[in-house]
């Protein structure tokens, strides 16, 4: 396993943070009345370390993977849509193509583990690092070291878009089958029972539904994991975690997580599997949670106990269940909004407009 | 009173509402995993009368007016506090400026009533019919002719916005003390009770929140009003209440969804106010509620009753409680992306990609 240097999360600017509180509280606007767009901007400054915030730089990186569950009948679709969609990425046609060009954020797709003999079309970056994750009902999903390696490509993605001048970071995903290995990875993380966080995915019947759920109470069991342990889940039985009920993409996010929390970058999550990443990036570092920013929340029931699990709240809810970053690039805009109204509303006092009655 | 021209609403345009439907399914995505963006790009298709439109040109309206029932202390701030935003709305410093920026919206801020004697600011229309409704708990709000007047007011703006190009109207409004006659509309065209309906507006205490629970009741007795009427409250009955209850803004936004109605334009309905204003056209005639579309569910308890009562799902719920036209303004980019997604997606066949196994 690669070693890796100890690191540090830092804190937020609390005194960024505060002054945009007091802003708030000065703007010709009854207090309060912003709602969530108020404590937005003051996350925002807190993390941007600025008061009165621009709208901060946001890459999108989309991570692909392979998962060898899928022979077991848990997805709506054939696996080979997984390498089929890098082809529509490729070529701009995926969902979140169309939000990346109306956000003009940068994005780059990932082949971290897609289950293809190919090499990845032209346009897709290439850090493949096996042709898709073991079945993680028979065996352990990934190796320690294969795992490692996914965690040190997210971390490269982040530290190359930091460097790039991002400001703010999304991960997406694709892979076929990647809702049952998330589910088995918020199961672990939050103690909480399979039947509660197995969802429909793409769209699995009820038949196929029976088959997730069944799939990841076989694996939690395989992997030794005790319903009773996921509080103390952290550290090095985190890793061990992801390793054997992950996936590429996965860990790939996780270790984006981790590396965008080191480097004092703030990220906006996506959806189910997002959340599954989150979780395990914040068992190997709870400091993590303070960079994450929840964007909308899943049709996928299990994503309301994952998120309720970090403690944090959605800012939308659309009913989407479709990954690739969509649900956090949709709610690009609000944060924009919510930036644009905190750095450019008249105060009181500017506009000379009576306070509040006492 | 005004004579009034019959008129009829249109329905929607069914076929490039279905062909959009279509659409959607062959869309690189599972079935319904964009959620409510999915409907949102159908029922504009049927609205803009294109199976696959492009963004509609939106235009934002603020009406101003007064109430005579603030000098009962149902407001957390004074009523000087309308005139002074006016300024405000006039140097581009309030909440609504902000947002019509970023969305490139023409706004035009209308003084249909409020309680000066000094003519609105440069850049304010002046359509002011009185300075500010009377108190609705002695006497009428409004007189019939003036509420006709005002219904005019919000109807020639419509109008004037639709010659211009615009295919997607907002109306918002400022009026301190309005929520207290939004409360008693909102009771009256539902059959909710007054305790359900009111809430703190722009921040009362608990004992402005009590004064304004008698006014709404006391109100609705004066008006009266009787509960078991309010769902064959349609038609005169309807514009009988509006004149006794409302004010001058709420029945500017009332003409004014009427006419985007007749003229087949979509509206996007704002909070609290406007959900009062929405009831008020719907009961004049129940056909406009095919152009209308919620974008947002405010903190003030009394919207959730109004929506319910329209049968309206609001896309968005981030606790604002601004009015303005706010909220609806901070959904446009939703519907750009829902669009956008609808319009430039790769289908299926296109992108050679497998589609779901059966």
């Amino acid at each position: 396993m690669m070693t890796r240097t100890p690191f540090e999360v830092p804190a937020p600017d609390a005194q960024a943070e505060a002054a945009a509180r007091d802003r708030q509280s000065q703007l010709t606007k009854p207090p309060g009345a912003l709602g969530r767009l108020e404590d937005l901007a003051c996350w925002l400054a807190g993390r941007l370390r600025d008061p009165r915030p621009d709208m901060p730089r946001c890459e999108i990186f989309v991570f692909a993977g392979d998962h060898g569950v899928a022979a077991r009948g848990v997805s709506a679709f054939p696996q080979a849509v997984t390498s089929s969609m890098l082809a529509n990425f490729a070529h701009g046609g995926a969902a979140i193509n169309v939000l990346a060009r109306l956000e003009e954020c940068r994005i780059e797709v990932v082949d971290v583990g897609v289950a293809s003999e190919a090499t990845p079309p032209s346009g897709i970056r290439n850090e493949r690092i096996r042709a898709g994750s073991r079945d993680l009902v028979d065996e352990p999903a990934l190796t320690r070291g294969e795992a490692a390696a996914a965690l040190g490509v997210g971390e490269r993605c982040a530290r190359e878009a930091i460097q790039r001048g991002a400001q703010l970071l999304i991960a997406g995903e694709m892979g076929i089958a990647n809702t049952t290995s998330a589910a088995c990875l918020i199961c672990a993380y939050t103690g909480a029972p399979p039947a509660q966080v197995v969802g429909r995915g793409t769209g699995v019947d009820d038949a196929g539904l029976r088959r997730k759920v069944e799939a990841v109470q076989a694996a939690l069991q395989r992997a030794k994991w005790e319903p009773q342990s996921a509080r103390s889940t952290s550290g090095p039985e985190a890793s061990r975690i992801l390793a054997e009920l992950g996936g590429f993409e996965i860990a790939a996010m996780t270790g984006f997580y981790l590396e965008a929390a080191r480097t004092g970058t703030p990220v906006l999550l996506d959806g189910y599997i997002s959340s599954a990443a989150a979780l395990a990036a914040v068992a190997i570092d709870p400091r993590v949670l303070h960079w994450m920013l929840a964007s909308h929340s899943s049709a996928e029931p299990g994503h309301a106990v994952a998120l309720a699990a970090l403690g944090l709240q959605p800012l939308v809810g659309l009913g989407l269940r479709l990954g690739e970053g969509s649900g956090a690039a949709l709610t690009l805009p609000i944060i924009r909004a919510a930036l644009a109204l905190h750095g450019q509303m008249a105060t009181f006092a500017e506009a000379a407009i009576p306070g509040k009655l006492e």
